[in-house]
């Protein structure tokens, strides 16, 4: 995803609040293609921004579920302009594989009017060129329950039957005052509008130490698609939401239960090397001129921290479950050491 | 002061480096009147905006020497347009004391055409309405050494002629990377300017945590006008220059050292009690819209910790020499406590 507005370039509306369009293309692909698309090896592409939380869950999803064979991944660089996400990164800034230089041209494939932001994640059918869904919450389910023919073995179930109602419900709830309400911090166009957003962030937060406390994972005690959700927004909180939004009551690392909790996930294979703190800066202090107007991206914090024991192992819990962690990313997908700015 | 180019409402340049114009009104007030303007007590006001770290200085070092009662100080609001500072907190928008709504008239008043920023701290002398001097180095060295005869008893020396050599080699040094470093991390117009004033920020921060971690005080074993210099700009990093100015490496609290020193001073009286955090805050967050346009103000962060123990004490150390400590502010000065946004 990115945010709704991109597509004028203004983010924050004088006097108002943010309010995300949480309409998507809902196509799904499904294992009895009931939309026109069945699950087929090879036959999809997934787009994605690394800088991006939205597209980043959909990145660790198919990575701890092994789908990296089945399902190839396009990448778009941090920045942009006001037509949206690029293929700048790629030689000679086209896709190689959907043989475009702009997301958007696959969103125009499909609906020659397409009138809302052009967002990753993306799927892209790649015999007719054209974006089958960008609907994020419904992206990563669908790679969970339906690609499970797929999965590697080994794979984690991120999505257990008997724990979906719990799952949905605190990501319901992390989504309004978390993932989006970092957003709503930093896009709110009046001071009100801003300090209620800030408030919910945090008490939101509090609740989520709380929770965390006593329990290594958010529901069960496995890894489920609820901490893929909330890992995207407590990743970027220091390096981006803390100043730019004016999430500041307390950095990550003064919240110490989330700050061990994040670095736990954060060194299990499939979070933590899905990140590129480099890129992910980069986007929001370069794109989001209304809030940074000089661009200039700060040079902090220090992030070399992230590597440090969590200890949430004495918590019990079985990371994987009885699968296993998955192999380590593709050459192709290995993050550069430099973009990790860790010193 | 406040930046220079304020007048002109731009403080970044895109593509440039941030340039102090460091030329001010240089006329001294001193005992012996040879620039026409004895010291005297009852004739002078000094005016301040509370926001402003070169003012806070001045409202610092008129404290702790005691010159409330000869030396009067008329209050800036923290916010101004590009006329710069005006007395919008005073009732009727106006001194009580020279009867003005805006600085400005009193920098015209002595020079009807004067073409540089209109800056605080200045001195004005009562009868005519003129600003004598803006110098604000000068400024507080001279309340330290002219106004030595209206000292109060038991004022510390806060600029002693052994020392001098020494307070002026730090000042500079804290001048150049810290005081006016921030400034150039903030209002850098391109990345590089701003990397750089970034390093030499966090390289004299990291010196300065030498120099202090074993004796109390920068120079010598009490208080000097070296560590109000200090003071202003360290008090004002985690709920301003952090995040708005980008100087993200850590928060002031991380730099433990530095933090112990600064809450240290902040508990003696004559430093806390001259911060005005609400004030603060909205005068960088309003005032400077090439930075923030948006103009929101953050809510954090959190300052309650300002009140924690220091344990500094065991450094030795005597903040007042041989003197004592000044008694609190004259209630019309006392800043209120819903200010202090410490919660």
């Amino acid at each position: 995803m990115t945010e709704e507005s991109s597509s004028t370039g203004a983010y924050v509306g004088k006097g108002k609040e943010f309010t995300r369009d949480t309409r998507y293309i809902d196509t799904r692909i499904t294992a009895d293609g009931r939309d026109g698309y069945p699950v087929e090896p090879g036959r999809y592409r997934l787009i994605v921004a690394r800088a991006c939380p939205w597209a980043n869950r959909a990145i660790i999803v198919r990575r701890l579920l092994g789908l990296e064979d089945v399902l190839s991944m396009g990448v778009c660089g941090p920045t942009h302009d006001q037509r949206s996400w690029t293929f700048d990164l790629d030689p000679g800034g086209v896709d190689p594989v959907l043989k475009i230089p702009r997301l958007q041209e696959a969103f125009l494939a499909r609906f020659p009017d397409y009138p809302r932001g052009i967002t990753v994640p993306a799927i892209v059918d790649i015999p007719t060129g054209q974006v089958v869904t960008n609907d994020y919450p419904q992206i990563t389910l669908d790679l969970s329950t339906e690609w499970k023919q797929y999965h590697r073995e080994g794979a984690p179930d991120l999505y257990p039957t008997e724990l979906r109602a719990e799952i949905d419900e605190v990501a319901e709830l992390v989504f309004r005052d978390v993932n989006n309400g970092v957003y709503r911090c930093g896009f709110a166009g009046k001071q009100e509008a801003y300090e209620a957003a800030y408030d919910r962030l945090f008490a939101r937060l509090d609740w989520l130490t709380e929770r965390l406390a006593t329990q290594r994972f958010l529901v069960g005690d496995t890894i489920t698609e609820a901490d893929v959700r909330l890992f995207t927004t407590l990743v970027r909180f220091d390096p981006v939401y803390h100043g730019h939004f004016k999430c500041n009551r307390t950095k990550l690392t003064e919240m110490h239960v989330l700050w061990d909790y994040a670095r736990d996930l954060f060194q299990t294979p499939g979070f933590g090397d899905t990140i590129d703190f480099a890129q992910i800066k980069e986007h929001y202090y370069v794109v989001h001129t209304d809030v940074n107007p000089t661009q200039i991206v700060p040079k902090g914090p220090c992030l070399a921290n992230w590597l440090e024991p969590h200890g949430r192992e004495l918590l019990g819990g079985r990371p994987f479950g009885d699968g296993t962690p998955p192999h380590p990313p593709k050459p192709s997908e290995v993050v550069p050491v430099e973009h990790w700015a860790l010193g």
